[in-house]
């Protein structure tokens, strides 16, 4: 499945973003990750993200991880949980958007001759231990994000195709040991497990609070990566997920009618039942 | 083609801002789309959704556009663009996401849900004249960072596909009549008569004073509706793409690294050639 997808990239741009905006260097980030893996974002890629900062270059002076190629592979198991999703209509924004920037990585000269001809900000001052702070509650809140996006993936896949996968016994299974084990996974069974129907982890009793209180941390870090030129696509797109599943409205509305406006495709209305069309003037 | 989807997603959220941020009335909202529509952003879609909010509804008080629900249909050709683009290794993000909010809008009752469970926050304060510069400038940015999504597939689904399109010919023909039209077609045929292998619209060297110029608003308005929880997934993810596409260096060595570690998948290096793998420590 594609969640390593999105925990990977949601890992690196958070590596990104305390290199750039908080100056950590190699052995601070190998701290800090080493720390956050004794808490609640205990997990298998957070815990090898502080091995790597530590590991020395046995060619070459330094770090090892400074000095590999910033284009990554992959095998497609992104891709085709992307397009998976697509086929079923569920949203996963934030494993789309690895994958996407996955592709994008690869697009090394074109990205270094783009580089040349935009002028990036400065990233603006920030205090160092509370952008630690603000990364930790933003990791745990758009790992909660990606997990759900793909497990309500799952929850649809198994209707759909008649797995009748417990979603309960999947989060144990994960936690017993692949890529994307973490602690999580033990909220994430029992919110299962106390509500089989769960139609997403958002919903869950237990989750709300978890949710509401580091959602502030993702929105503080994404406006400040947006002012400053710093991609945080698996951050952001996580935040969209959130912010567009709890509207009760969304502007789609407008969609709908320049829909009908330009293709007849017809709109249902907010007021009363039926399928409408309007002669547009 | 896709770019479609992109163009109504982005007119649906700055709609949604204008209404949310900036109290605009479904006149004013008319008054200013039709302004647009006579300047660069001059497109049929942005013509249409003025029409469509001078709209009276023959059913009920008001205005049309407020009693159509915000449930948006497909009939598949953003999911098909979105599929055939990760068969082709391009990424093309602001499309992806117009597909993911589609998908969530269809989410309606999960929504409402949701929506009870947690607290929104309430719009800060902005300057209405100031936010409607912003969102000129915005969404023109956003339109031509998806306009350069789309052709760089079509250019790379032509090569692959053996079609010989050529780019300066299909905005010609675009311009002369589709969903989107836009006068912006003009400037991207000429773009590409003036270099038939541009591999991307942002390295136009005509191109890159009008997105440099306009970047800005997309930055303010991305940060203001991430602080604000107005979702604005199209507008981040044109600027996601624009800020990783102009960066010569991005933190995917890291994964690079971590799939090296868990699956020995190898790497590259920055500083020699060659394919290596390391025993992590």
């Amino acid at each position: 499945n594609g969640i390593e997808y999105g925990l990977m990239q949601l890992t690196s741009e958070i590596y990104d973003l305390l290199k750039k905006a908080g100056k950590y260097s190699n052995d601070e980030l190998h701290t800090l990750f080493d720390s956050w893996n004794k808490g609640r974002l205990q997990s298998f890629l957070v815990e090898i993200s502080a091995e790597i900062f530590k590991q020395e270059d046995d060619k070459a002076d330094g770090r090892l991880v400074d000095k590999i190629l910033d284009k990554a592979k992959q095998k497609g198991t992104g891709k085709w949980t992307s397009q998976n999703a697509m086929d079923l209509g569920i949203p996963i924004p934030s494993i789309d958007i690895a994958v996407s920037m996955r592709e994008i990585s690869a697009l090394k000269e074109e990205r270094l001759k783009a580089d040349k001809l935009y002028n990036s900000p400065e990233p603006a001052h920030i205090d160092k231990v509370e952008l630690a702070k603000w990364a930790e509650e933003a990791l745990y809140f758009s790992f909660i994000a990606t997990y759900a996006q793909g497990l309500a993936q799952l929850a649809d896949a198994s209707k759909e195709y008649g797995y009748e996968l417990d979603l309960s016994v999947i989060a144990k299974i994960w936690r017993a040991g692949c890529i994307i084990r973490a602690g999580l996974l033990e909220d994430i069974s029992t919110a299962f497990s106390s509500d089989n129907n769960l139609p997403n982890l958002l919903l869950s009793p237990e989750f709300v609070p978890k949710v509401q209180a580091t959602v502030g941390a993702a929105r503080s870090l994404v406006a400040y990566g947006a002012s400053n030129g710093i991609p945080l696509p698996g951050l952001s797109n996580s935040l969209t997920y959130f912010d567009a599943y709890t509207s009760g409205r969304l502007p789609l509305n407008l969609i709908q009618a320049q829909r009908d406006h330009f293709g007849s495709h017809t709109y249902e209305r907010t007021d009363m039942e039926g399928i409408f069309h309007t002669e547009w003037e």
